[in-house]
């Protein structure tokens, strides 16, 4: 007997009518004789609603308090989706992150999965019920209640589906798959049938907003085969896999783009060994990811340290690097918030080269100046102004999408 | 060390500035040097739109799952003013049901409390915190969380009080206290100092909105203290206590009025042993609560019997009704939605004859019909048309309260 993980995003269960709809897409799964684990997000909206309370009261509030807030967004959402169920008639129970239960660490509002206990999942299922699994939250060791952080109900999903061996995790969104580019900015950007886990996992770390990294990264550890598709119709959609050899003859497999970044700059750091390591420490002992760090070369005994972090996090980056900068005697701490990370993306760029050269060409030709650039084997970032981004986007995709050749290679 | 525990209903914490309101009074009880335990309903109105979210997917929506959606109320108000307190620079920290734990029975929607784990709330307190606790919730056996029913957050605070051995168990609402009468319908109705367990029990199942009578009860049991006052003055309100002499020289501690309920009738029973047991029995089983059962002298082998229930469980009453009639051969069932059960309270009954005959003689002045009587040692009902409700209640007060002497007894 086949079993599949469904997940669906807030936009999915953002009504009573459209989690009735999921319910019948559910029951279809059923009917086909499928075992089905659902993981369900907050109805679309919820989660925000519940943040703005939080933020009236606080402007930083508690995270575990803001942890027990915000987790009801998804508890709403899966005993609704379990009423509707039963309404059609298929036997269903919800399970909340504790009751699961999936264990996590103690980073609130960004927590990790540790653990997943799955066999109340799997009695239940064993009884014929569809299973409403809350996404997004988790236990952690004291029996407090975390969350994952956004998005983080791609990752349950995930973790559910290898921890549960699925034969396949299906995340229903509100688009039809992962397209070359934003399709919103990019008429002309198109569906990707296939792509690896690698690339992914890159794109959704430059800002796709399809699929959350972490979820990817759990995918492609433990092998979990994804199908990111439409709830509102019953198109394929985007298949995300295993790298093989024929994905590498596409040089440019998609362009990203990202408004969620804040560039912070020390400035004339005095350039003494240890000082970068102090401020990044101090940075990741407050669980802020960084995102860019770049360094220009000394000039008389000082130097820049420009990083880039989640605009959510950029006050409190802020703070901690004005710390720091006072202790190691540097000038001061620029911020700047209009910034945008313009990123093109393929496995193919390991067998090919030029890609980068290309890069900087178009973005050159139309005048626009980078801030900072990072490459990995299979992508290019750029940090751009702001408001250059869709002119950036549009002309990376036709340089490098509607144009391409597929390349030969071996 | 003193220690209280604190309810707050769901009009005190109905918004974010009421929320800080609430949390200026709990610090005010913390810098007496006195320890707190909070008990907090939903927010106003959200029960009642969860409810009706659950509402919109089925009319009679599975009660685990109704649980499941209805708990988060109480879990973002919980979560909110322990952000508030800590916004006051008083630390807290909020737990559900589940995370105290508070163990209940499996009735879904209208659990009881079983037992209280106190252990995690005595090493919070330990550290110098408020505990923030979730009202109305629990968790039953097979860790799925349960509700106490409307009200229910009465009786979680009064069970803790009692588990924790607190000094006082205050009860604060959007009156002042508890009265004579409903002063929306009774401008003359006065706040009444102090009542025993016993007349409030009465009063609460009479429809006195002010406490939950399985709170009373749980108070009464274990001897709590019970101190009822407004959330928005810091006035004296009504305190609940144990019985005293003095309070037997009233007659009449109050009127009550309920619109709750609806009456249901099988008509024509054959007059057989057994059937009013497979009646009861059958709504028993049904968790059905049953108020008034009236059973009329039996004429040529028939009777009719009728019986009140809530009106949230009177279709469901009325189908098992139904079903028994068809099975006991009587003629069959009629409901009347549109009744009012109006009741007079006092410990003073036991030694004062002729309250009843009074109160018959007062209706019987304005007209008002009796469908059926009810009473106790301390409490006369009668069933009335829902129309003249407001009229009897005024009637009544004016004999029994406002023009009531003092009895002389002993």
């Amino acid at each position: 007997m086949s079993l599949i993980v469904q997940k669906y995003g807030g936009t999915s269960v953002g009504s009573i009518e459209r989690i009735k709809n999921v319910a019948k897409r559910v029951k279809k799964a059923v009917d086909e004789g499928k075992q089905v684990v659902v993981v369900s997000s907050a109805m679309s909206g919820e989660t925000d609603r519940l943040l703005g309370l939080t933020r009236e009261l606080s402007s930083r509030p508690d995270p575990r308090e803001q942890d027990m807030v915000v987790s009801t967004g998804e508890q709403v959402a899966i005993g609704l989706l379990a009423i509707a169920l039963k309404e059609l008639g298929v036997d269903a129970i919800s399970l909340t992150g504790w009751q699961v239960p999936i264990y996590t660490d103690d980073a609130h509002t960004k927590a990790r999965i540790k653990e997943i206990d799955t066999k109340r999942i799997q009695s239940e299922l064993a009884k014929g019920k569809v299973v409403v699994v809350a996404g997004f939250q988790g236990i952690n060791d004291k029996g407090d209640i975390t969350t994952l952080g956004r998005g983080g109900s791609d990752t349950t999903a995930v973790a559910l589906a290898a921890a549960l061996k699925a034969d396949v995790c299906e995340i229903y969104t509100d688009v039809s798959g992962v397209y070359t580019a934003d399709p919103r900015i990019v008429p002309e950007a198109k569906k990707i049938p296939v792509i690896s886990y690698e690339e992914m996992m890159e794109m959704a770390s430059l800002g796709s907003k399809v699929m959350q990294i972490r979820s990817v990264e759990f995918a492609a550890k433990y092998g979990v085969k994804i199908h990111v598709k439409s709830s509102f119709n019953d198109e394929d959609g985007t298949w995300i896999v295993e790298e093989n050899e024929d994905m590498e003859k596409v040089a440019v497999r998609g362009i990203s783009h990202d408004l969620k970044e804040s560039k912070i700059t020390v400035v004339k750091v005095p350039d003494k060994p240890g000082i970068a390591a102090k401020l990044f420490k101090a940075l990741g002992d407050e669980n802020i990811v960084v995102d860019m760090i770049v360094q220009n070369v000394s000039h008389e005994g000082y130097t820049d340290i420009s990083f880039t972090v989640n605009k959510t996090d950029a006050d409190q980056a802020e703070e901690i690097a004005k710390k720091v900068a006072e202790e190691v005697g540097a000038e001061g701490v620029e911020r700047n918030d209009k910034i945008a990370k313009i990123s093109v993306v393929g496995l193919g760029m390991k067998t090919h080269a030029g890609t980068a050269g290309k890069m900087f060409e178009v973005l050159y030709k139309e005048g626009i100046n980078i801030y900072a650039i990072s490459t990995s084997e299979i992508k290019i970032s750029c940090l751009i102004d702001e408001k250059y981004a869709e002119l950036a986007v549009r002309a990376l995709h036709e340089a490098f999408i509607e144009n391409q050749e597929t390349i030969a290679i071996k």
